[in-house]
């Protein structure tokens, strides 16, 4: 039995619908009636996460809750959250529905294991002040030996405001070359890998030409996805 | 108030994802929450409306009036439906939902129309076997003074494949040239500007030089979506 998948966007709008289109492209399908259904609730009245986490601003558990029930309510055989920020919440939702939200964190942390079978790498994380601050990213990273490496405070506020002009239809070569240069830093800092742990990031994808692998989480979260709704 | 978007989607699935996206982006908002809300139902299991208007395959209406009643359940105030062949059985979908239900053929000759004030102006039509033999779109520009070509048997067939090609992950370069071709000849039989209508076709968009201007029927129905869902 194919399973119904919910995904619980808007945040931002972009990022969801860039998702939904990796796992439309992930889908082995040759028409319309090969695809699974697909419920996108793109709810973007959430109130921001970074914002919350860093002491200012409404809570979005209450609403990211909402939402997930909605999903469920609604038919969803499984939940995909394409916003790293919002893990941070992810037991509380969990703890509201019955079906499984997949964690794009643990499926990131998991492929990077999978990549690299033998030794320790060390891999950068490029993401929003409160999935780096949460150390949402360095904690799973560490229980599979993994070392990770972030941007010091100065280059993290500038990949922050990269994130909100991308959300807010800002400047994108502007935030591409500040990506670029922070890829460039992690690098010179023995990264061997960087994630992209924030799902407005992959917008840049063409504008960016980083030294070392990229580890895009909407991607593997989208490719988890997939693989969840086809049942294996 | 503002308004929920219901988004009739999977006719195809990337065709709907496309049309999400131009959603998104005629949206005014400079932050997620600025965004309305939005449910993107993709129902790609919907029989293929073309093969059903052409006597073959099962009747796709009890499912479109199905998915747009679960849309107004889940809390959609209008539906639009990025697939123009699904247009034929819009006044069944309509009577299903008190919630209106845009018309993508109707938003497209409106478009054309505002655009060609004075004359009568002749535009040709891209467009599947069902919406062409169906004549949805002759019959609403003709109701506005618009003249229309259409391709002749053969090339049809071509367009058909071509969109066919599009749904199934085939050949875009070979979908491209049939349809930079058909445009070609269309303009030759006098069309001052050629209409896709039908989602799909958007998808080639940057492989395409067309002599005359296209009326993009995906893009139109999108705009139509942010006027009504921002109350205007």
């Amino acid at each position: 039995m194919e399973r119904t998948v919910g995904i619980l966007g808007g945040m931002g709008p972009e990022a969801g619908c860039w998702f939904y289109r990796k796992v439309i492209r992930s889908t082995p399908a040759r028409c319309d009636q090969e695809h699974f259904r697909v419920i996108l609730y793109s709810q973007p009245k959430i109130p921001d996460r970074t914002a919350f986490l860093q002491g200012r601003g409404e809570s979005p558990i209450p609403h990211l809750n909402q939402a997930a029930r909605d999903l469920e309510k609604w038919g969803a055989d499984l939940i995909a959250i394409p916003c790293n920020t919002a893990h941070h919440f992810w037991e509380e939702i969990q703890a509201e529905v019955a079906v499984p939200v997949l964690h794009i964190v643990r499926e990131t942390a998991d492929m990077v294991a999978r990549s690299h079978p033998q030794g320790s790498p060390c891999v950068g994380i490029l993401a929003t002040h409160g999935t780096i601050s949460g150390r949402l990213y360095q904690k799973t990273l560490q229980a599979k030996g993994i070392r990770s490496v972030v941007p010091k405070a100065s280059p993290q506020e500038q990949v922050q405001e990269s994130i909100e002009a991308i959300k807010g239809g800002g400047d994108l070569n502007k935030a591409a070359s500040i990506i670029q240069a922070a890829t460039e830093w992690l690098a010179e800092q023995g990264a061997q890998a960087v994630i992209f742990g924030c799902t407005e990031l992959n917008v840049l994808d063409s504008l960016l030409r980083p030294p070392v692998p990229i580890y895009d989480s909407s991607e593997i979260l989208a490719q988890a996805t997939v693989r969840f709704a086809l049942g294996r």
